[in-house]
This record gives structure tokens, sequence and C-alpha cells, in this order.
């Protein structure tokens, strides 16, 4: 079907050019922007809530949430003590750069050092849209098992940071970490990773630790 | 965007018909069809699995496999005991009514009674494309949390088969099984419910009974 292709083509392209123009608002303002993507119920509200909490006092953090319906998600952020700011896709399988480019102008950038973009829980739409973030951050979790790179190559390929959730679980499911990260590495080898549980707060600290660096790295080049 | 939406709807217009065309073969040879969907790593292949070797010398059965990539899946259902047909969507999000066509030409129908059809992992797109088959069947998994029919409605809307998958892990994760029950009856009031473990074996009898059952409707019709 060319014409649906053409179609598609046209859309992406547009996509591309707002999500530069998203880019451009958060580079002016200092702020560093991640793109949250996972598998309904792998935990990114769940992360959203210990990065809040944890740098509370140290970042100035808001989060735009995309989910299909309800606010749940912004609900849960905003009592962690973010700014959230929630877009209901009514239907749509993935954020794209004009839904975050509208939820942008509901925020003061210029009072922000981080901005978390909670995606919608979805392994394979959201990674064909830029929104305009520095980092594409995935969630992976033990219960969904080893065998997940594999299917879902083009969400392990375009990310550069990984996070394995749910690690207290690994007792009572049948998991294969070496078969995980070997399937990680053959589509994005060296890829920044981290195994974290955020119902123990089991290593967490390391990503904190990467995101104040990365967030005091989007200050520099603004300043 | 019309011209966007013009194009969708003429998409699902196609599909919709090439569907009744794949329900007309089923029906002719009496063969039971289920579309099975659910987030990645809720157990589809687990649930396969189980039923395949469960019903073995009761019922012949097949299963076609929708997959991004890999044919794992599909090696599974056949070390298993079923006939099975690997469909790999090459970065679609969701099987629609031309592929299973398409592998339904690969199969004897006439040697078969049960057809189950493994969808893409994706709580989105996959409620949108109807196949064909006669019953819609979603897997939750205890560990994605009790808020996703609340968050998916348009997936725990459109199906009239629910199993709760993984209740072995109840205790060791936060999950409201009240909450959860009580998203779905106001989506999808008296839906069919099997709360089960492909780990333990729990509450799966009452799956395959009700699989059975189904099954011996659809050669009556056929008769």
């Amino acid at each position: 079907m060319p014409q649906r292709v053409a179609v598609v083509e046209n859309i992406l392209g547009a996509n591309d050019r707002l999500a530069d123009e998203n880019r451009a608002r958060l580079d002016a303002a200092g702020v560093l922007g991640l793109n949250l993507m996972a598998s309904p119920g792998a935990g990114k509200t769940s992360l959203i809530e210990h990065t809040v909490r944890a740098l509370a006092g140290r970042l100035r953090l808001a989060v735009i949430d995309g989910d299909i319906a309800t606010s749940l998600d912004a609900d849960r952020a905003a009592a962690a003590g973010a700014t959230a700011v929630q877009i209901n896709t009514g239907g749509e399988c993935h954020l794209d750069a004009v839904m975050v480019q509208g939820a942008l102008g509901q925020l003061d950038l210029t009072g922000l050092d981080l901005l978390i973009v909670e995606n919608v829980g979805n392994l394979v739409c959201p990674a064909s849209f830029r929104l305009g973030t520095h980092h594409s951050v995935l969630i992976a979790s033990v219960p969904e098992g080893d065998d997940k790179p594999y299917k879902y190559p083009g969400m392990y390929r375009g990310v550069d940071v990984l996070l394995i959730n749910k690690t207290d679980l690994l007792p009572y499911v049948t998991f294969d970490m070496a078969r995980f990260r070997q399937g990680v590495e053959i589509l994005n080898p060296g890829v920044r990773t981290f195994a974290v549980s955020c119902r123990t707060g089991e290593g967490l600290p390391a990503w904190l630790d990467w995101v104040q660096a990365a967030a005091a790295e989007g200050r520099r080049g603004a300043a």
C-alpha cells in the first residue's frame, strides 16, 4: 500500500520537526528531558515517584504523563511532589512531539532542571516517535521474561539507558539474566544499564547519580 | 488531519471484510478461533503451552504466532506439540486479518478443532483489528498492577474472555484484586474471567473446560 507509506512518512517528518523545536526549548532553558518507555506495568510511574522523592530539594522536576485514559499516573507523580501535566491520547498508542509541545506550553521551563516524559505503556509504537528529549530510557521488568530484547528489537535498539526493574521478583520467576543481557548486547552494545527494584530501593542510587550528572551537564550547556 | 482519518477508516474497512472471510473459513471447517492478546510478558505463550499439552489427544490444535521478530513463540508452541505458523510483522504492532489469512493458507483446517492466534504483545493496537476469530481473549498479569483496566479501556472493553495470570505472585507484589475487578466490571460487565497461574497450574482446569465446551459448540455449528 504505497499511499499509506507516503502518509506515514509525512507524519514522521512533521513529528521530527516538532521534536527539534521541543529540544531547542529544553536546551534554551537548560532542562534535561527524558523519554521514559516500557510495557504496561513495568514500573514507569513507580520509578518517577522514587526519583521525585529522592531528588526533592536538589533538582526541580516536572513530569508529563501520557496515557490513553485517566490521570492516575499524573496524580501519583503530583502526590510525590512533582509538577505534573497529563496528556490523554484518547486511544493513540504512543506520545508524539505535538502532544509534548502542547504540554510544554503548560510548564514554566525556566524554573526546571529535569523533565520526565512518561510515554504510553507499549513496547512497540513509542520507539518510532521522537519527542525532543535528550535521552530515551527503557524500563524492562523481570516478570516480563528474559526474551523481550529478542522479540522487541526496535525498542531495545533505540534507547540509550536501560533499567531492569523488579529484581526483587527474581527468586519467584524464571528469568535468565545472562540471556537477557546477551539479547541487549546484540542490539545495543554497551548501553548504560541499571538493575533496580522500585519496591525495595535496591540499585536506585546509581540511577539517581546518573540523572543528577546528566541534569548538571544540561545546565552547563545552557549557561 | 482528516486525510489521515480517511486512510485509517479505509484500512479498517478492508480489514473487516478480510476478517469476515477468515471467520467463514473457520466456521465451514468447524474450527474454534481464539485471538489471544496481552501486554508483553503477561503469559500468552505459557498459556498456549499448557493448553496444547493438556488437550493433546482431545482437541486437534494449531497456533498462529504473531511477533515483530523471531520465531521463539512458535518454537515453544511446536515443542509443546501444536502445529505452529509464525508471522513476523516486521515492526507492525498488531496482527491484522490479511496476515492471519496468509497464515490460514498454511494450515489444513479440516484436520483441526481449535486455532489459537497469539497476537503481538501490546495492550493498545491489537484491540482495533478484528481477525475473524470467535472470541477475543485477554491475559492480564498480576505484576502489571491493578490499574490496567482503567488505563487501557479499549482493550478491556473489547474482549469476551479475561484471564488473570501469575496469581502465584500475589504475595510478592501490590495488587488489589477488588480494585482490578471493579475496573473490569465498569468496562465489561459480567465478562467471563479465569484467575490462573501458568507456573503452578492453579485455575487452569476451568479455562480448559471452557475451551473444550466452546470448541464442541463450533463443531456442532459446522455439522
